[in-house]
């Protein structure tokens, strides 16, 4: 058999995308292999690249902004954007108007369906607590696949278990429930967030407790708001009754957790901060650690004893249930969190701010974030 | 706050693509939440939909052919291909010549880079081997983390185990090291591949031993053929030593294995065969079970006795060694494996030969080659 003919039957279903090789910059850490774009320049500029002889227009779509790209007689067309914010930012290549994922890019769920992505790489000194790092013990995360009788059909969670889980096989772990965002799933904290660098890198410093954080999808992954018969108020609602009827359970049963509501955290990023106040200031029997991470939270400061059926009325007694109340944000965001700090510190509520300096809506406050909430729950 | 701006924030990075229902066929199993194409005919035929109102020509790039689509006045563009083999089917978009992912694929490692997928269902009878099954124990998948000295990076390797290996504490397992084709990587066999759930039903229905599976990237997914400076017959072939050195003893001290001979299997699909008769054959001190699925297998059947050092020139030898020697076919590739099948069985090597029926070079037929494996290795 000759080795071409091979070569050629093997890759009979695919499409080839040609990537030009330049001196500039550093290729970013969310391609896919091989690939020599887009890069990274040092001053946080992004240089994309993306062969399309036959198309008429090709853009970068951006943090916000549409970068147009310029074609070269070959038909490759380029851009260089300005600086970028650093993070994790979605994005798109728009070829003659039709958002598509940059062939060069690794996927990543988020705004509702398979998108492209960049890492604009902070200091490394910065970065360290979610990189990882070879010296420190490594926890898995785990892929489970479970019947949900409530939505007659199987469902996935990823969990991550510490390293210690593999050895220490008589001891039993605290459990995290940790949610993705609107428009985005399960895979979103472990592959985005980095989440399973940050716990291996605090276990190993002694900064939080070991534990096992699970991460399912919650019913919100989609960006046209609501599910047909949905109204836009129930948006995702339907995630807390399988979670509290099936997915505890489930892990409870699987894994070797401790099972008492000391034991048991929820925390969510922007819709999935909105689960979880939705979720954990009605069920406080089941929670007692709550992190909110951008969190779209929807009520008026002037009405604190009222909301979420009053739990909030009685300082003394919140207080003495609710270990730890957990409010993050991005400084460049405007989602009205500190008000909401705020006005529960006036009402008597123990909470903690975090404001994380010069991000936005986008994973790197969410990594800040967990960074900072994960020392406080379990103590 | 207002909930409308709240909403366009949290969607301020992300694209929209419309979507239409109609009523003809199935929703695509390989489709993002919500999305209403593509769909699938009761005939094998599927219909796709993409909107791009400013695109002048829009293609399906599937099994080998490009389809035309039909622009509708709205800019929605539709098409229905003919009936498609059944199985798993890597496919593009080709907008204006750019060769995408459909907007409304799941995205899958394939082809060199992330590309869309769909499943042609077959029968569910057929398919129920590597179908969900509610009723039967449920293994997990696990995504580890290691760091290789060899390429002073951090590699991932996904390890399957099986659902008692979470109760039974003190039972060791035999390991399967599973291997991907060109093009892809060690997300393939769980995502595509369905591995989890053909372990799951096996065990479950006591075909197979219960074991541990290890699928890491074989340094050949990408479609150029080879690294710069690696010739083109050394594509890959930085994988064995990782294997032997790194992997293998990161799995034993990691994992409850059995670390003899008679508990190490290897097999792999493609590309991935070709790796796994190089590694296995010179290595026969480290494994005795050895499968190849539509493997790309270089060898002149006349010169059985020299190649591979030699090991097929003893048959009484290779035979007490080896336990297993499985090579697996699609009737409709034209690979030569019968033919090295039938040479290998006249130079007295024993070898099982199984030809998938009706099945391409793709997913459908190395599921089907797995799960005739199985039942054969750590009896």
């Amino acid at each position: 058999m000759k080795r071409t003919i091979l070569f050629s039957a093997l890759l009979a279903a695919c499409s080839m995308t040609a990537s030009a090789t330049t001196p500039d910059g550093t290729v970013a850490s969310t391609v896919i292999p091989e690939a020599q774009y887009p890069r990274v320049l040092p001053d946080g500029k992004a240089m994309f690249s993306i062969f399309a002889p036959e198309a008429k227009d090709v853009k970068i779509d951006i943090c916000g902004r549409k970068y147009d790209m310029t074609r070269s007689p070959e038909g490759n067309w380029t851009v260089t954007t300005d600086p970028l914010v650093v993070g994790f930012h979605y994005y798109f290549a728009v070829v003659d108007g039709v958002g598509v994922i940059d062939p060069s890019s690794e996927a990543y769920y988020g705004c509702g369906r398979m998108s492209g992505g960049i890492e604009i790489p902070e200091a490394e000194t910065e970065a360290a607590y979610y990189t990882f790092d070879p010296k420190v013990p490594h926890g898995q995360v785990r892929e489970c696949q479970y019947f949900s009788a409530r939505e007659n059909a199987p469902r996935r969670c990823f969990v991550y278990t510490p390293a210690e889980y593999e050895t220490k096989t008589d001891k039993r772990y605290p459990v995290l429930y940790l949610q993705h965002g609107m428009g985005e799933d399960e895979r979103g904290w472990h592959q985005q967030g980095m989440m399973a660098n940050i716990l291996d890198n605090q276990i190993a410093a002694g900064k939080c407790e070991p534990m096992i954080v699970v991460m399912d999808y919650g019913n919100c992954g989609y960006i046209h708001g609501a599910r047909k018969g949905e109204k836009r108020d129930d948006f995702g609602a339907s995630f807390t009754p399988i979670l509290l009827e099936e997915i505890i359970p489930y892990i409870d049963s699987t894994f070797r957790t401790k099972t008492d509501r000391d034991n048991r955290a929820m925390a969510g990023l922007s819709w999935g901060g909105h689960q979880t106040l939705q979720t954990t200031l009605y069920n406080l029997d089941r929670f007692a650690h709550i992190g909110s991470f951008s969190g779209a939270l929807f009520f008026d400061p002037n009405k604190i004893r009222e909301i979420y059926g009053g739990v909030f009325a009685d300082a003394g007694a919140f207080n003495k249930r609710v270990k730890t109340l957990f409010l993050g944000i991005g400084s460049e965001e405007n989602f009205g969190t500190e008000k909401i700090s705020a006005a529960l510190t006036q009402a008597g509520i123990d909470n903690t701010l975090y404001v994380s300096p010069g991000t936005h809506h986008e994973w790197l406050t969410w990594r800040r974030c967990l960074n900072q909430f994960l020392p406080l729950i379990f103590k």
